[in-house]
């Protein structure tokens, strides 16, 4: 089988799933090689054959989450919708992400520090980029009058602290769905950043 | 020495900060019972007597920043202001406490699944107690008429969630100050769950 067929690569996406969830479960550091090769039922050279190494499959982990998030902003940005339109999306996106990936998401917030060199660089950039998407949005409402004379620097964290953090709780067939959390969600930060309508 | 002096406390406190230190930058897998000798300048038995083991450590980091987090909402309870005033306060209390231990802040939000049995059970019920003072102040405010008929519940986790994570850019010295932060913060949740003022 030649490396980077369709057939290989999804094995691999099938391995970097499957490792997602042991990770998500055990920790990175305490999942060692031999329990990544029982779980995949693979022997070690197999193993090492699609992933190259623990901190590549990490990396693909990574980027497993980041193409879906950033897949997610170019949709929103190529809608045209409005700043609170477009805020609305792309928490609806990143929510829908957060479901669908409970565990990626578990290793991208939780083991992110233990990157290194070039591929912690290029998981900045990568994380920098979607912020600064975030950024733009919210630079867009003010500049058109829609938000009060926020920071966007500052009020980006707060949008992306109140999105992200749901990890923790938002669980598939849990209290609440993607979708019903994405509304009201969506709802107190436009109200919140929003410009008061003048008394009639 | 007997134990339990408040030499011994004083001591063992100094070693739960410089543990949470090194947990912060290593993780806590990765960091073993040699290097916490170490920066503690402690043999192993020596360094036992002091904190019982490591996952004792990981209590003693948790029990430094709920003690603190406690404390403050305490505080706010006591306070007696309008929910918008004790929200606004909770989350100057609650910034305050991640400008203040970084380390511990870190060790807490990234290893908290790491506890078992009892240990697990304890930091599990702490921590909804704080959920419930934040989910009682946003009922009191849908209550009384000032907040919209918010789901308390939800919105303490998007709360949450917006303070929580700001341990991953506030940094000592860094670009905004806690009280910089928690200031904005107050005023754009508050707007968020707010009333809109009639017009007049």
């Amino acid at each position: 089988m030649p490396e980077r067929s369709p057939k290989w690569q999804a094995r691999r996406q099938e391995i970097v799933d499957t490792s997602a969830r042991l990770f998500a479960r055990n920790g990175y550091h305490a999942t060692g090689i031999t329990e990544l090769c029982e779980a995949n039922d693979l022997g070690k050279g197999a193993l090492y054959h699609y992933i190259g190494s623990k901190e590549e499959l990490l990396v693909a982990i990574h980027d497993r989450v980041m193409d879906e998030v950033m897949g997610g902003a170019d949709r929103v940005a190529a809608s045209g919708g409005s700043p609170s339109a477009q805020l609305a999306m792309l928490g609806d996106e990143l929510l829908d992400i957060i479901d669908r990936y409970p565990d990626h998401v578990w290793v991208f917030l939780h083991e992110f520090h233990v990157l290194t060199g070039d591929n912690a660089k290029q998981f900045s950039g990568r994380r920098r980029d979607y912020e600064r998407r975030v950024e733009a949005i919210l630079q867009l409402g003010v500049d058109t009058g829609e938000f009060r004379d926020i920071d966007p620097w500052l009020t980006a964290r707060a949008w992306l602290g109140m999105h992200n953090y749901t990890y923790l709780w938002l669980q598939a067939g849990g209290r609440v769905s993607a979708r019903d959390v994405a509304k009201p969600f969506a709802e107190l930060f436009v109200r919140g950043i929003g410009k008061p309508t003048p008394a009639k």
